[in-house]
């Protein structure tokens, strides 16, 4: 989004040595990734076949929670603390990949699936290069 | 984002007499303005003169907070409750306007206050746009 | 929770007029909902009558982000606005009655949608009390 | 919370060989650091010498965002993940331990902050015993 960038354009002090287009693409690559999990997740639902997608929507519904947690902490700058920083992009990191692999099961059946996987692995790979990035 | 019209594009079911465009635009306006005041309270955090920005730091949270459940109870469509979405999209309008209103007092202050404060203004008048859309 | 009160008799400014009770009471109810709701979802999504219950499900995943968000912003007392407090409570009201209901109509069936619906209506009133002491 | 097991009694599958009274006790601790972490946050923000205190602050909401996500994974059984639950626990634990030191280096200045590293150890303690318990 514009915004994100435009905010972190505007914040008052110094970023550090920090990746920004990398801190940018994985900031909203985390919240994309977290609208289209609880919009997969409710697309879901209903499907008339929706028992054999439960652990689809329990997936779901973690990367949500995951990605939206991880979207505000990366958000902010003041007191930066790396190794917190770096807990959280490994635990989205796995929310993605788990809910990715399992979407991507079955996105050939669900094309919302199939939009959804993407967008966690866009959002996994966004964590990875962060991760990188921090060095 | 794309992949908010995309992921309302694939749900299996009839979406009822929605305004897709406009719940489109509120879902994307209440992720931007979640970023935004996020962002802003961090950035208002890290002024020198953050002791006069303690009221709007406490609003950006708020908000922030609003917006996020708001948008994610607008990506989901199963089991659809006008009356639930009314009152939710109305608290998010008024967070929204408090912010708005908040931030922009200093917007030619502090930048990321201006820029917030327009995101606060365009969530709140895609709430406003919502709201007269659900009849 | 025990915390709860510690941290509102520990706030380090004035209160206002606030009925201190019914606020502390307010915010507990909201975090004990907001798990009922996100833990009954699970359960329903563990049922063989799956099925059935995705309205129940749908329901419960709005009513844990709604009650959330608003145990969030009944912690904060700088700059407090009643109006903002006055709209997330109706909004939370709402989520908690419509939740209520509809765990409530399947509560002789599924003993989670008893529990949750229970915790529902300890919110609802809560919020409705902590409303009227807004005066 | 009380809710919080009768909930847990409630689901209707088997929970495989989780350690219940670990996992109830992360998940309250989850909820009740979150809540800690939110208005210790807001305290700090009123404080006259909020200057000194915006590491705090920062730290504070991180904490609260992460120890929500953390409570809500841990809320849900269906389609468990054991290396995904791992990661968000490392995550949650490291945002306890920060925050827990940053409160905890001025907790003789600041009651709300004495309280707030309490439940952040509480919390980071925790989260460290149910990891052990999935081995």
């Amino acid at each position: 989004m514009t915004v994100t960038a435009d905010m972190l354009d505007t914040y008052p002090k110094d970023l550090g040595g920090i990746d920004r287009a990398a801190l940018i693409a994985c900031i909203d690559a985390c919240l994309e990734c977290a609208q289209a999990c609880t919009a997969c997740a409710d697309a879901c639902l209903s499907e008339d076949m929706v028992a054999e997608l439960v652990t689809c929507i329990r997936t779901n519904l973690d990367c949500a929670d995951v990605c939206a947690a991880t979207g505000r902490v990366l958000s902010r700058h003041t007191g930066y603390d790396a190794n917190l920083t770096r807990a959280v992009l490994e635990a989205c990191a796995a929310a993605c990949k788990a809910c990715g692999d399992e979407c991507g099961s079955h996105a050939e059946m669900h094309e919302h699936c199939r939009i959804c996987a993407e967008a966690c692995r866009r959002c996994e790979q966004a964590c990875r290069t962060l991760i990188a990035a921090l060095g």
